[in-house]
């Protein structure tokens, strides 16, 4: 007879034993970390990493001289009975990955379930997240949103995971990350799918951060050899469908009229570029509408 | 004709004109905010805030004296024409809500939208997430999650959108929030639904933060009279049967057989304790599995 489970997950014993802190660090700018988590990986006894490389950057920037132990998909199982030992000692282990919040999109999950399981005490210090960022700066309003990690490699395991994507777009704004050398392909094959304009953030808190918009198909020609990290977002149908604002040609004849005319001086090319300001198109794509409208 | 975009949406430009910061605060504890939102929020000429209580209260904290200006839902179309002329002017903006990620279940998102229309640029500051804290400190293995904000109260609208969620957590983990005087109710109508073993994260980053596990149903009989912000985990049903350790009468006695017999000394209640933890039962469920099958 399986059996329903009601009990407390993380309050091992707040006394004596050890506390395993889920810490969040930067996704880029090293100035994305907390108070708090820098006050944690001083203070902890050990800082368990997915990438010892850069977390021993991270920690050297901050001055801090913890000891840093590899935890990863091939020795996670004999890490986490040392992590446990060290537990019940009473010492303290922070969980880093190399970027971001641990247990999205990585193999934190597994260690912190054994963590739970074993009867200590979990604790998230947040911060940095891409995935939080990429919707908080994209403007796209909705009721939550749906994130899918990367897109799988297989072709047959894509051609689910894209009409899982299409299915839940319908309703709400749907995240997914992709690295530099795939983006182009995913770009195309979403485009088969998804007509409407998404919006990509690249290199997110990084000097060349920036964020396009367009339709799939129009950026994946935008980025041919592309660098740094992509986070797509697929804006919702339904929202999409109420709140654009339809770009007609009269649209920006009456717009580029309107500045032209408040203009003292000033060039066509100039009025051009800030009706496409307005509207989100490039200068160009506006002045071919005017020359061809005359 | 409709025209598709394919503008930068955020590089305005660089140079001379104000960019629109959108900053991440503390959701609960307030030293969880990064070195560079501190920054930035002593750098700008203005914050926009959701609660200028809240907001005041933490700039004061950390000894920033920048202007505050509230933004929330009624007075948000006088307040971007306001913004869009301080950033036309090269000052720059903060723009933060009174806890967490902006633009993730709450007004900001509107506001965002409307300076990069107006062509302004906008740059993430990545901090505290309710939702990524818990999804990282919950130990869900997960490619990917939905998060659903808040359940409407409209009972029409509950049905369409439970029924959502339950289609939602077939494939992945779903993320909810709901606050304390509707909690239990809201566990109520989604044990209707689903049965499996949910997390909840309660206060989180606070004092009284605790995650605890349990049916839906279990988890509201616990919760008549709570206090603080709920963030509701419900696992996927794939990966629940997958991994899932199914809690059988035979493994309890088991387990807890092989506990006592190790024991040099030590109590049947301890004993028991140890098979709960193991198992994610109580003592008292453990105990009273053994005495019916003595």
């Amino acid at each position: 007879m399986p059996l329903s489970r009601a009990n407390e997950v993380s309050r091992g014993a707040r006394d004596s034993k050890g506390v395993l802190y889920v810490v969040a660090t930067p996704i880029g700018n090293l100035d994305d970390i907390t108070l708090r988590a820098l006050k944690i990986l001083k203070q902890v006894q050990l800082v368990a990493a997915e990438d010892t490389r850069r977390t021993g950057i991270l920690l050297r920037h901050f001055g801090i001289e913890t000891a840093i132990l590899s935890v990863h998909a091939h020795n996670e199982r004999a890490r986490i009975e040392r992590i446990v030992s060290q537990l019940g000692r009473g010492e303290s282990v922070a969980l880093v990955t190399d970027a971001g919040t641990p247990g999205i999109s990585d193999p934190g999950a597994a260690l912190v379930a054994a963590i739970r399981e074993a009867g200590f005490r979990v604790e998230p210090i947040p911060g940095a997240s891409a995935v939080a960022a990429a919707v908080s700066a994209s403007g796209v309003s909705s009721q939550g949103f749906t994130f899918l990690g990367f897109p799988p490699v297989r072709s047959k395991d894509r051609k689910i995971w894209f009409s899982q994507l299409s299915e839940a777009s319908r309703h709400r704004l749907v995240v997914f990350f992709e690295a530099p050398h795939k983006v182009r392909k995913t770009l195309e094959d979403l485009g088969q799918l998804v007509k409407r304009p998404i919006i990509i953030g690249r290199e997110l808190t990084k000097l060349h951060e920036e964020f396009v918009s367009g339709t799939a198909l129009e950026l994946a020609a935008r980025f041919e050899a592309p660098q740094g990290e992509f986070t797509v977002l697929v804006p919702p149908v339904e929202l999409d469908e109420q709140a654009a604002v339809e770009v007609t040609q009269d649209s920006v004849i009456e717009i580029f009229g309107q500045i032209t005319e408040s203009q003292q001086s000033g060039s066509k090319r100039d009025a051009a570029r800030q009706t496409g300001e307005r509207l989100g198109l490039t200068a160009k794509q506006v002045y071919e509408i005017i020359e061809r409208n005359k």
